[in-house]
């Protein structure tokens, strides 16, 4: 099929290529000309305007859009006028779900379809397989069904719903997966402080055959480990950029229980500080009742 | 090699078969004779007593011993008289790592080496590729390292260092493991309260495919709702069986912050509680600040 | 001063008294005419419309909104139109602080102050000497505050500066006082749980004479058991009314580590679910891989 | 009554004057001469030996030791000798309640009374009315009773039971006492990162007169910001003394879920480090699935 994709980051280029590999037609775009003509020697068409890219298509024309959220919407703005009556615009980042659902009523007004479709898999897999999430109406999916099959894993596409549910997924899968590489973190602090001396590249290989925790994140965990053994080189800094704390207000919202998502979060945020005035609060105290000794600055 | 099999459970009947299909000689004794004769059909030697199955071995006899944690000593106790210098008994079980450090010191007055060997992969790993964390005297491992290699998971075993370093790893793997668990059960809590109606069994296979948390347990949880779509007929009782709680007492005892593995292991004891009196004290607190209601009983 | 008095519920009642108390003049109105007659039973002058409220009242109008949240809009609504220039509209509910921003923009339209007056103390504050947490104008802030002074309790009032502050200090005030509830709860679930008998009455009593944690809360915990000794006629049901939300979701925004007022909301949360599906997940998961036993429903 | 005293840190030499100023005789013991002379000038009669000090003493004697825990045993080895049946040993510093229970068993065999006195209230309690939790022989309670109602705060005194259940309610005491510190800190740490300019001395004062959380640890709080307005001078670490980490084992064995109470210890002991190794695996971590950028040291 010919795809029209806007955004060539270290996502969009990846799935540019994925989707040629594929035998799609791929017309691109982005603000930045120098990753337009990567891709072009990649195989795709270039162009240097949305209106050029739209009129490159056919109808009903696929947009595939694949930038940071915060320029989801001027994106979609100024494409819009150049699109037709079931033409369909795949949004395929990291967007919060209502965001989705407001943006499919706003071209549903235009009888344009709007997708959301929650990526996961990293750049490894928009270059070789990715997982996808997708809401929507059953009628676009039916239409855009199989650019997903052939740029995703074995069986990593699923078809969610209603507008919205893809981008939900994949906030949901985002908390778990805050959540999992907290744990795995924390066992990893466990061993550090432990009196053992353990080689914990060997042990997180050993982990990825045949036990309970074998998992992606646990092959990452190695390969990290057989690049820098202690990781000394690093800060353990650990910054987010949203679906962990999206999961946690929407747990919130829903009144559920999820202590170990909101941890892992909140672990993240403490990460950032190198002091925190909650210490020193605690610290004071501690000195005021008890003459327990305080550290100077 | 010939070894005897001390402990003929779930995992001690899986183990034997793996040993055998590997061309091991198996000595099998369980105070349970129906399980000798079961562990016997698959071709092992059966016993009556620990003298038998001691004397059945050859020096240095290599005595597998798989029974519940609580039983290990008295295990221990029996077969002791019967050992000789140079044996080497290996204790597969979810042992406590300060117990193993124990045992090894106690054995190793009579010249027995004694490796605490934590196990990983459940009974389909025992069956057909476990996965080893063995802590112990080197000179021992040599000797019994090639069972460990035919029994485990392609390179899932390792010699993890001194005595108690195995049990130790498994602890932390096993506390690891509640985080993760506890991370995906929340998401799922998330997706079941939320407005949308996804299929979980669909959702856990398209995670399993490419998405950044595919892993062992996100199989489980999609071969568990394939048995029951909405998990409608069990209650959500989370028991466990120690060694999470080993994790936390050994990350207080470090001083290391495991907010995740310690939140998950809570959970499962609320979630033992139907009511609480926690939760009483705050409900009577809001009505008398505040004359909220109270729910009578 | 002659005051305006909006909203007769149990707190309004209760100020109302107070005020009048303080010799001020209350002209007071509620949708509930009922609620209006018992306040002039107090003194107050009943009115039967907004209209005739304001008009009771000389400019300066000092206004004084005391109803649940979700109606502070639709009442601003129905007064503004009687307002002029000058008039002092205090909304003395528990209002989110961006709420509070939003209506002070709003009034400011028209010339018309509006004080977001965070208020704590419960029933018994508001009859005797309440605390108050008010932001606003400073030139309105000069106006009022007798108003605050004389049914504050003593010391019990502070002008916190601009528009939202006093909303925000209440909210933050909540959170903590979710967190300290929690670790009351807490402690009283470990000693019931405990091996040891303890009079609950009489240890809170004890804890409010010269110990460390004595406080208000552990008076009415102490009132609390005096009533039910056990507090077995209540259920463990936690309910909330969104401050400690509210302060959570702000410590998410500001990316401020406060996982102990999070992890007392998240219980209260969980309180109000007699099963979770999370639990489900988790023991439908230890099924698979460890063959554990589940509790079938 | 005639109080053989042992142990003049803090916290003996305040309660030593408070003894005094209730008319009672002490006789005063530390390893410290300097001490012992401290205690002298306040009336006190000095001793230079276990030995002297039990002899100046009538049967039955009363020892009360406030000693740091870890050399409690070593004190009771030393006096056990000169002590005779009947004798009262009073156990008045932070013990573990098993160790309690261990020691009072152990006096039983020679007939002598120990109790296990959970003390609170901080230097200033001891100097001026103190906290008691006291478990032990109800016959033994009966002869110092006077000694605990002449030196704790009105009401400040209560017999808990059996051996251990004084220390074990302080324990509990001080669990809450931790949860209570660690919400106040964060309630002001939401404050420190808001938008808002509050004066924090003004605040607590506020908080103390009339709302809600109005409380002991409140007053220091406003005291500490008395001191230090912001608190520059010193630094969020947060030490700790044990308690708080016994009442999260101990709920940590009774099964009981204890998430607030744990995760502020969690986070004193996230605050002893500038940096985490488990950060450190979740940054890597991040950077090998999604090319996120992680601090370089």
């Amino acid at each position: 099929m010919k795809i029209g994709l806007i955004g060539l980051g270290k996502m969009g280029l990846n799935l540019g290529q994925n989707l040629i590999d594929h035998n799609h037609e791929v017309v691109a775009f982005d603000v930045n000309q120098q990753s337009v003509e990567e891709m072009v020697k990649h195989g795709a068409q270039g162009t240097t305007s949305y209106k050029e890219l739209i009129e490159s298509l056919q109808m009903p024309r696929i947009i595939w859009i694949m930038v940071p959220h915060p320029v989801v919407d001027s994106v979609i703005d100024e494409i819009t006028p150049f699109l037709e009556k079931g033409d369909i615009v795949i949004e395929a980042g990291n967007s919060h779900y209502k965001e989705s659902v407001r943006r499919y009523n706003h071209l549903k007004e235009y009888g344009i379809h709007f997708m959301d479709a929650g990526t996961s898999g990293g750049m490894e897999g928009a270059r070789n397989g990715a997982n996808y999430m997708v809401g929507g109406d059953k009628e676009a999916w039916e239409i855009v069904e199989p650019i997903f099959k052939d740029t995703a894993a074995e069986n990593g596409y699923l078809y969610t719903g209603e507008a919205g549910s893809g981008h939900y997924l994949k906030m949901v899968h985002n908390g778990i997966e805050y959540g999992m590489m907290a744990a795995i973190g924390e066992g990893f602090e466990v061993l550090e402080k432990s009196q053992f001396d353990y080689d914990y590249e060997k042990v997180a290989k050993l982990w990825n055959h045949g036990s309970v925790i074998r998992s992606w994140l646990m092959e990452l965990t190695e390969q990290a480990f057989s690049k820098d053994a202690k990781l000394d080189g690093i800060k353990g800094v650990m910054h987010s950029s949203g679906e962990g704390k999206w999961t946690v207000e929407e747990a919130l919202d829903l009144q559920a229980a999820t202590p170990v998502i909101a941890m892992s979060l909140l672990m993240r945020y403490r990460s950032l500080d190198s002091d925190t005035f909650n210490g020193k609060v605690v610290a004071a105290l501690r000195n005021e009742f008890g003459g327990h000794a305080v550290e100077k600055k």
